[in-house]
């Protein structure tokens, strides 16, 4: 057996790794790239099979890197995988009291309540990743700093766990994207997801694009707007909804949003939410 | 004259600092902060009076961060500025021949294309802010690498500007919110930022909410949706509309609204756009 060769962001021990292992479940090459950019450009050139892309994350918010990317890209959104997130907190040494903090941005924004009470005069410093912010700590080589991070790669590092959960009693779910160059067919319970360009700038526009979807009783499940790209103060909208491309509700759905703008289907694939 | 200290992105030199130093002209204490976490703590704080915060860019999107916070914070928007964005493309030596390149992950992906082609074999280093980029160029101590990132801070750091305007011809417009404790007069022509939270989770709620928009023919110049923090697939609306709260027009129509959702008001400012 072949096993695919499948994009994600590193380094290893990213969420996006744990995402990756829970989808694919051992049946695939992974192949590490420090951008999201690149993760893209690899399956566009070939050169990988998929990729594994961070969509949203329940406290966070969207990635919009992605979203952006895959606007103007072919490939095709085929499935959708959550995984709950947890952060540990880990030191170097035992007794690290807590000097700086390093961390992904939105890991130490979901932690801020902890991080303030029991570092009060600390210093934050963002990673560019959950699993670099212990790659981090470890090239500081600072026996008082702590980092957040996923606790595979604080295991893998060797590092001292001082907390774990340090996010609390948060529910804290991401959503990731599996993309590739081939369709999902109908499974029966799909999520389809679209960008929808508005054909004009006018008041109400969005309105009557809603009530395309409201008059048939289609339940929209996100909305997102995101800048055309043109000029600042336009946007496209980034839609999911329930329903597969092939499904008559949704054809004739759609036909009727593509009177008021440009639609573009990223993909429909099992919801698993 | 005291000069009010204002809390921005740091390290020095970052397009935030631009930002401000537009917005304040100068009349301004600057303190720089790792994280946008710490850039809204010290203005809750009290040690500083006011922030300035990147909200949205016309071609990366919005920055999540800063609305998720906004949303769960009592600070107000008091006014937003606008700032064109170019990057050059900076090295130690001049001939560089860009076996690593240094970005922050926005920028290497709106320069993307031009990289490609100048540097087919070259590898993506993620930096945590534009002007971090350049300082990760000088402490990588690396005569080929090459770093994307603003102007002032590659000839403040002494690099060879080997490239300028990276982006091409594209609008890279960056949109700021300044945040404060204050309310801002209406002047004729405002703008209102508002975060609307459903009272239920029901096919067509949204369409019921711009219905109370569109019924007015008051244009929506962005709606964004975030996750409501409660479960993935329950969703917050952001929404920009012309108007001050203070307008007749816009109490009527928030009183409306506030029969589908709760209504927080984050903030009315003269519109620059």
């Amino acid at each position: 057996m072949v096993l695919g060769k499948v994009a994600v962001l590193g380094p290893k021990g990213t969420f996006s790794e744990a995402a990756a292992d829970d989808y694919y479940q051992g049946n695939c090459r992974k192949l590490f790239f420090n951008t999201l950019s690149e993760v893209f450009d690899v399956v566009e050139e070939g050169k990988a099979d998929e990729a594994v892309v961070p969509v949203e994350n329940v406290l966070g918010g969207t990635v919009m890197e992605t979203l952006m990317r895959l606007n103007s890209s072919d490939l095709l959104v085929k499935a959708e995988v959550l995984l709950e997130v947890h952060y540990v907190l880990a030191s170097m040494t035992k007794d690290a009291f807590g000097s700086r903090v390093f961390g992904h941005p939105q890991a130490i924004e979901q932690c801020r309540e902890f991080l303030k009470k029991r570092y009060p005069e600390t210093t934050f410093v963002s990673s560019t990743s959950n699993a670099q912010a212990l790659q981090d700590l470890v090239d500081s080589n600072d026996g008082n700093a702590v980092a957040l991070g996923p606790k595979a790669k604080a295991e893998f590092l060797g590092l001292e766990i001082l907390f774990e959960k340090v996010e609390g009693k948060k529910h804290n779910l991401t959503r990731f994207f599996v993309v590739g160059k081939e369709e999902t067919s109908s499974t029966g319970k799909d999520r389809t997801t679209v960008v929808f360009d508005p054909l004009a700038d006018r008041p109400g526009l969005l309105y009557d694009l809603l009530g395309v979807f409201a008059s048939r009783k289609v339940n929209l499940s996100k909305i997102e707007s995101a800048p055309s790209k043109k000029q600042l103060g336009t946007y496209v909208f980034f839609l999911d909804f329930e329903g597969h491309r092939e499904d008559e509700l949704v054809v004739q759905l759609l036909e009727e949003a593509s009177k008021l703008g440009k639609v573009k289907i990223l993909g429909s694939y099992p919801m698993v939410y």
